[in-house]
C-alpha cells in the first residue's frame, strides 16, 4: 500500500518485496487464510495512481491501482488505529492507452490486507494475500504474508499501512 | 459522463459541450439549483480514466477522473432506470507525473448530475452543475444545464448517462 509522494522509495521497496515473493511464492488454490474481499468495489476509494513503464514496480503492479477500505479500515485511516476486521484492498488493472486517454483494462491482481491481531500476530496483526487476475481462489502469496510484511513493517507508526486517504 | 471505449467520439462531444458552455457560462456563487454532492467520496466508484494532453477534452477535463454514484444511481447503473434522487459525480483531479507514476493532484472540477424528473424536466430529468476546483459554491454552469444536456441527450437509451459500471 502506498502513501503520498514517496513513490521513488516505495518503488525500491516494492521491487524488493516482489523479488522476495517471487523467490518464495507457491501458488495454491487450497490455502486457507485471508478470504477474498467480496464486494470491495462498493467500499470507499482511498486513492488511485498509475504505475507506468520504467518504474521498477511496473512488472508486478503496473497499470491503474485503486486502494479501497471497508468501514473499519476507513476508521483506521482517520484515527491511525486499525481495529480487527479492517480490510484494505489494492486493486490493480491494466492501463490501456486510447486516443490520448488512459482507460482501465483487465484486472491484473487484487492484494488484500486483513486485520486480525490474534491470527496474524506474526505479521504485525495483518494477514496478507494476493489474488491472481480476476480469480477469487488463485493465491500468489505462499509464505503466510511474511514477504508482504517485510516491506509493510517499515510503516509501524502508521499501523503498517502505506497509503493515506485522499480527500 | 463517459462510457466504455467511445472516447474518440466522446472527445468531440465533450469539446463541443465545452465550447457551448464557454459561450454560455456565467459563474455565480448565488445560483440555486443542484446542490454540492456532500460526502460523494464515500460513494461507489463507477470507473476511472486519465485524459491526457493531445485529447481535445484535456483543457477542461484533463487529468484523472473518477465517476461516483450514490445508492439510487447505483441501482440505475444496474437496471438502466435512474430513480429520482440518483446522483452521479464526475470528479476531476490533476494527474501529476512522478518517477514513472501518475499520481492524483489537486481537484480541478466536480461535475454533478442529480435526478429529479419534475424539477429538471427541461433537461431530460437531470439537473447538471459543475463546481470549480475544491469550491462547493463556485458554479460554472450558467444555463441551467442546457449545455450539458446538449451532449447527454444522445444517451437517451441509457437514461442520458454516458458511463457504465466497471466491475
Amino acid at each position: 500500500m502506498f502513501m503520498g509522494n514517496k513513490y521513488k522509495v516505495l518503488a525500491g521497496l516494492l521491487i524488493g518485496c516482489w523479488g522476495w515473493m517471487a523467490a518464495s511464492r507457491a501458488p495454491s488454490t487450497l490455502q486457507a487464510g485471508v478470504p477474498y474481499p467480496e464486494n470491495f468495489r462498493s467500499w470507499t476509494l482511498i486513492k488511485t495512481a498509475v504505475i507506468e513503464k520504467g518504474n521498477p514496480a511496473f512488472a508486478h503492479w503496473g497499470g491503474f491501482h485503486h486502494i479501497y477500505a471497508n468501514e473499519k479500515a476507513m476508521a483506521g485511516y482517520r484515527t491511525g488505529r486499525f481495529a480487527d476486521g479492517s480490510v484494505i484492498v489494492f486493486d490493480v488493472l491494466e492501463a490501456v492507452e486510447k486516443n490520448n486517454t488512459l482507460e482501465e483494462g483487465e484486472r491484473r491482481i487484487v492484494d488484500v490486507m486483513v486485520r486480525d491481531t490474534v491470527r496474524y500476530a506474526a505479521t504485525g496483526g495483518w494477514g496478507f494475500e494476493e489474488f491472481n487476475g480476476a480469480s477469487k481462489t488463485e493465491r500468489l502469496v505462499g509464505d503466510s504474508g511474511k514477504s508482504c510484511f517485510g516491506c509493510h513493517r517499515v510503516r509501524e507508526g502508521n499501523g503498517f499501512v502505506f497509503s493515506g486517504y485522499r480527500e
